[in-house]
């Protein structure tokens, strides 16, 4: 049988982020079987399409001109939490542990891939920062999120003092011998003063 | 902030089969950064909707009217493969194992979710069965599965007595010590003779 065509598809859904080849071929399948389904999903689509954009200050998303975050005066402005993406600033604010603002870089220095510096949106941080700024580092911990923090910081080091980032080591409930050697070497290297 | 309209969005993205929580949420997230990728996730959609359908005899994908399968002169009509959903009858179909043809059930029986027998495909089962057929029962090995299989084979006995099932044991590359007690009961049980 010539399944080129549903190849095709299948391939072509699984180049979304977040969608496995499997993964994909359950949804391609499971549309043909139930076609209501089609219409929510167009749904969905639309609205994202119509409605939905990236705040112009900060790039997180928003039904409006800027965001809810931006245009909050509860927010303190002086503190902005670098993110990759919108996924991870919204992980973020569901916490509700952070009280300042964010800037979503769209994505991590990543060269084999052609994600150079200028493809993301760092000359819009840069202008964004001033001396009294604390830019809080919030990037993955894999080598593209260590490339992006440290090109970032050596960028923003001319435009204020207070670049921190988050902390690094044994997740809570993490079993000791079920951690790879780098997070127990990075915890080990980074251990902290024990308070009573 | 008000997050409601994006929970929602994601809440009814992530009913679809395929689509877990967090991944609804980066496909969103993901959609809204680059919208060109909407165009593209809107021509699988409308390619679904249009040209793809159910063959009114087995239930598989189709392109045209009658599925290439059932169009198929050298697949053997008497030997029904009979699975719950088009994305199980594409896995056996793409091992290249199985040259008969397949039913497509839709579904499994869950009277919990209100999936009654006549929301599956049997009555369109029963009619393709003659005494010449044998019916090989390839559905999960799930409680819902298990269930379902009884049901149709009880019903089939009436019209063919060649009725099988996949067989159930220990996966190639199975390691004894990582089995769960039920697969390992089950192969014991349905040990068989040592051919040399």
């Amino acid at each position: 049988m010539k399944d080129s065509k549903i190849e095709e598809l299948i391939y072509n859904l699984s180049l979304n982020k977040g969608f496995s080849k499997k993964n994909s071929e359950r949804i391609i399948f499971d549309l043909i079987t139930s076609k209501d389904r089609i219409v929510k999903f167009k749904d969905i689509i639309n609205y994202i399409e119509e409605s939905l954009s990236e705040c112009p200050i900060c790039f997180y998303y928003t039904e409006n001109q800027i965001c809810e975050i931006c245009q909050n005066s509860q927010r303190d402005k002086n503190q902005i939490c670098v993110v990759s993406s919108i996924s991870d600033a919204h992980t973020i604010e569901k916490s509700n542990l952070f009280k300042g603002v964010y800037h979503v870089l769209k994505g991590e220095i990543n060269l084999n891939k052609n994600k150079t510096p200028d493809k993301l949106t760092i000359n819009e941080l840069l202008s964004r920062v001033n001396e009294n700024s604390e830019v809080i580092l919030a990037l993955n911990s894999t080598f593209e999120g260590e490339v992006t923090a440290n090109f970032i910081a050596g960028i923003l080091r001319k435009k204020t003092k207070k670049i921190t980032r988050i902390a690094k080591g044994i997740p809570f409930g993490g079993m000791l011998d079920y951690i790879d050697d780098t997070t127990l070497k990075i915890a080990i290297k980074n251990r902290e003063k024990y308070e009573d």
